[in-house]
């Protein structure tokens, strides 16, 4: 347990320039978590006050943090950048707590053992000043390197260490403890750096040092500490997430085919028995049920699905409500508040949006069903439209119970298909369908006796072209008839069809 | 070579608990094959009887490996689950030869090499009991592990061990030969373990050794004696078992583009030359022919394709025979006992189910084909449904060799559309097409003049919405006789048009 | 700086017959590009003439290099595979510079740098022969090892090496720097392999060294000089181009998600901030603007993309220019001189070939757009298919600004849609439309009451089957009527409707 006497100043002010991406850094997502979010939540749940400086796209970071209506949050603000040891000096209006935590905001993997390990070894020690360190020999720009010489200890940057990392093989976290005296008494001391001509926290710790304050350090495992400064390191942090959260569903008794290029945020629950294919991505709160299969490259993001569901491969599930023993796909695109109840088909090359599906209804090839309301035990034919969309409105679509709706269907909503009715396939349907009524929206077909040969012949003479390999039955009486395109021809028969 | 003076027993009775999965492990598949007829498969090969000790889940257990119709097993049953050694005391009744080998159903990596070297050292030391460990000095809480002092050999169980993996550094793998002499005079010497209450087969190692027999031990590299206790271990050995067949196909002449991310069943085969796209699946039987490609994220199962063949990116094909210089997708779907033939072009967002495709024919746009046999060069225009289901039976659609299928037809099962027939584009075709005939089922076409201004204008006057920013040519006089929804306007103009 | 007194001879003429795809490897692509075309530019670049020695498939290979139209490189002919010596012999002819660079041709991450330190130490040291050397201690068949001895050096063949790989922990590169002289003086000197009985220009270091020329040796990482003998080489090769890549994207602000199964070519450019998912493939030239979103399986081939545009999941863009802010997919198929301009939005189960889609239109759903000019803010309905092909010819549509094409239309190419036109829903469009004004070409629809019931009912009387368990209002007075399929009951609906 914590003492309550400690606050937290997250740094997040920074430029976040070797990302390269023109943006802050703390709002790239992790697993689906926002960078900034992770040490915030972590401090929410250790119930530590917590103030984060912002400056570079700080109304972007407020609003972020305050998406998620933190108890105990405040913000500073660092009016140009300046250097760590600036942005602490920042938050000095807010100090009032014995003991200030001070970590940099670009540390998602760090875990709230790792702050009650730097606490508990801080007051039992009586330091002024503590932090974490890691081993990591490798050399790296993104570390400052801890060098230890006649009992005294500093860190130096990156950049300026010139020694040797083996013999310095541990670097700094960057997770400070620090006493809020010490931290009155010197923060004003520090000098700016003569490269950067930014002031460094960092440089507390030579101070303490040298002052013969104590200063404590704590050991944590480096991959629990990573900074993230780079899309290398970025990608590289995820990475781990990633494959703790996949440990973690498989200990929950969850089947990973390829598990190195499964996508799993870090709001998602898959139930047990379930088995989730090569490359699938699991988004922003889904819920998969138990003995579910969600085969290979389907994506589901901010949806649930019932038990004994199966999503068939290569389909994308987003803002959807499905239930139990629901067949999808494969190739199947559901979106935008959509509701499939139990037992229902949908299958290839079908688009639901912001469509409910009832029980045991099927749709299962080529359908776009938009604004719909379909009942249970419903069969929409292959190639069937709802027409939503009169330029102006969306309109609703609604089919009842035991209805039958015929291939190839045009449904110009708004329209209702009453219960157990059918529709004609290839219908147009305009006007609402009585229950048990058919409704037929088609014109009557008409052959015309050996005019493909015509059209064909005709193309023949004139273009010398395909299908010219294949000669038919019937002769070639009519060749000089036509001319123009077939385009034209086809015309001409429609004419003298219907005059 | 074997002696035949064996037999062997294989444990399947366990409760797999630590896979988490409710379900027996010994029917998960690694590369399609269930884990159970790894060893099967294996002991069938060197033409060993086989007795499978089955009890949680067994009418399952017993279906898998009846469905492989093996020569020389038979089960035995244990009631309630007392441990391994009283599963091996359950198979007592069959024993008959010389030596029983003994080894653990979750060991699929398991070579005939490794048998046959137990065997050889087993009968030339004239051991009691032999046994398989590997090498594994990472702490695990699956393997028990060898530990040996002043000439006494044992195996300690995970949980109970406490030494240092570093100096006791082999494990047991869960092999074991066994004199039939021996087993029959100690195996009901076993005492159930303290904390598990069971009786475990590892300790008739201490036995034999406490009474001076022979103990003899063979080594075998880890990989191959991984059992699976866990999803991650379970994972692990589908990962190792995809690496040996991709390293297979690699050293027959197939190029794997991104290699670590492909899978591939155990009775696949892949033609020389023939290039694996990134993330592909090749499932269950398939066969790939020569000189194929099969583009990134397209699956196949139990189909063949032939020389010189093209599976474009995000196809699913599923019991299909496709013939040579096949050009499928991309985003085609193809299940079903479908016949694809030389030549021919299935293109994006076609399906095909239970159809046969003539050489060189071409269905190449949002189009669903099934139950249709359809000829040689015929052409299928872009969004052609076949209407192959009623409501209460599937009919069957024949195309004749080159038939035309105009665009966006309506084929409405049972069909036939005869030798060199055409179809008008955006037909219904309800009765057959004579051979040469075209078909036209569609209505004929009427603009009516400024009436989409007049939808324009009441839609701004009413709704101010878009298309709003738009005012075209013409003047907007009809503004007032327009009421009520766009779809009304629809109709009444349709009413008006054809009265 | 090389001095220009140097050329370079590039070994390209052998069977390949370890890679077992039958062809030569030469022309295998890494990241794109063929593999003998990596030290051909690399050459290029470093101003050095070259003679390629070609051989199997040597016209191939030839087609390839003059495909870049290289500035100063020339073929030389091996009639027969005679070993490495041989084909150095058969460029003589052209030899005139002071020193002959050596290397072979599948060996595509060399780097310029290698280059240029061989000759630094080669022209310094004033060697007869000098070559690049790597540590590498894993036994292998596929590079000689260096075996050094009482001052000599000599290069043993990987399959007659018997030492230590640990002790001769160096191979053989395959890349040489000879003085002019000493290599006329002594190529024809090289004894045939007794094994293979090929000329093998290894053994020029031995000659050397045994008379007394100064040999000096190079050291390059490993990863730089791999060798491509097998389809595992190959695969690792690309792989490690691969990251090297990404890498290099990473370093210009672009984010992966999964990094490590994204494809990208060389030649391939994408813009600060824009985010790579999952297994996404970016090839052929193709240019990715600034904050861009090219989500998961979506594969980008010999194309543009503007800024801040978005390609949803699981889309296949090919030799298309796409503005900025537009959206596409997810499962859009876009391909073949295509143009998108800005804010358009193209959706799921959407195929554009040789289309252009102006400003702000829109087409979501299940279409095929081929051969169409379409311009800005036109609203293309679900399931509308242009018909491009009437079995002989490609035909154009055209439609206007502010079009709106209703859902499920037929249009029967050439035609075109004038501005502000709007289409009814269902309409197969084959004359063109005026501007503003409505087109209609479809049936109007009829209900016909209760006959639903009726089709159910005969169905239920003689067939037994679905929807059986459903019984709706109204009597079931009809049933000894219906006889026949369902089908031949539609048709005589619609004969007893339209006669």
């Amino acid at each position: 347990m914590l003492n309550t006497n400690i606050q937290a100043v997250v740094l997040a002010a920074g430029k976040s320039s070797r990302l390269k991406s023109g943006h802050n850094k703390m709002l790239e997502k992790i697993c689906g978590q926002e960078m900034i979010l992770f040490p915030i939540k972590m401090l929410e749940n250790l119930a530590i006050e917590t103030t984060v400086v912002v400056g570079f796209e700080k109304e972007r970071i407020i609003a972020c943090i305050e998406s998620m209506q933190p108890d105990q949050v405040t913000f500073a603000h660092q009016q140009e950048p300046a250097g760590t040891g600036d942005a602490v000096r920042c938050t000095a209006d807010n100090w009032h707590s014995d003991h200030i935590l001070i970590l940099n905001g670009d540390m998602p993997l760090v875990t709230a053992q790792i702050i009650e390990d730097l606490y508990k070894a801080h007051t039992e020690s009586n330091a002024a000043l503590s932090f974490v360190i890691a081993h990591n020999n490798e050399p790296s720009t993104s570390y400052g390197r801890i060098v230890q010489k006649d009992a005294q200890i500093k860190i130096v940057e990156a950049r300026e260490f010139t020694g040797d990392v083996h013999e310095h093989c541990c670097i700094n976290a960057g997770i400070y403890l620090v006493k809020r005296s010490f931290l009155q008494e010197h923060i004003n001391h520090l000098n700016a750096n003569k490269t950067s001509n930014e002031f460094h926290i960092t440089d507390l710790v030579a101070i303490a040092s040298e002052h013969n304050y104590v200063v404590k350090t704590t050991v944590a495992p480096f991959d629990y500490v990573r900074g993230i400064n780079n899309q290398h390191e970025l990608w590289a942090a995820e990475q781990i997430q990633r494959s703790n959260l996949i440990k973690h569903w498989m200990e929950h008794g969850v089947r990973f085919s390829v598990a190195q290029n499964v996508h799993i945020d870090l709001d998602v629950t898959i139930g047990v028995g379930s088995y989730i294919g090569c490359g699938v991505h699991l988004l922003r709160g889904t819920q998969i049920g138990n003995y579910c299969t969600i085969d290979e490259y389907v994506s589901v993001e901010s949806s649930t699905i019932g038990d004994n569901s199966r999503v068939y491969p290569m389909s994308v599930v987003k803002d959807a409500q499905i239930g139990a023993n629901v067949a999808v796909g494969p190739f199947a695109h559901i979106h935008h508040a959509c509701v499939i109840e139990d037992n229902a088909v949908i299958g290839n090359f079908v688009e639901l949006k912001q469509t409910t599906v009832g029980a045991g209804t099927k749709a299962k090839h080529l359908t776009y069903l938009g604004d719909a309301t379909i009942g249970n035990n419903v069969n929409i034919g292959a190639g069937t439209i709802t027409c939503n969309f009169d330029g102006t409105n969306k309109h609703r679509t609604t089919i009842e119970p035991h209805a039958f709706i015929g291939s190839n269907n045009t449904l110009v909503a708004p329209i209702k298909i009453e219960q157990g009715a059918f529709t004609a396939a290839g219908s147009t349907i305009t006007e609402d369908v009585p229950a048990d009524a058919l409704a037929i929206g088609r014109a009557r077909q008409i052959n015309k006796h050996l005019y493909a040969q015509r059209l064909r012949n005709r193309a023949q003479g004139t273009l010398n072209c395909e299908p010219k390999a294949y000669t038919g039955p019937g002769s070639d009486t009519d060749k000089h008839t036509f001319t123009g395109a077939i385009k034209t021809v086809h015309d001409t028969i429609m004419y003298d069809d219907q005059q």
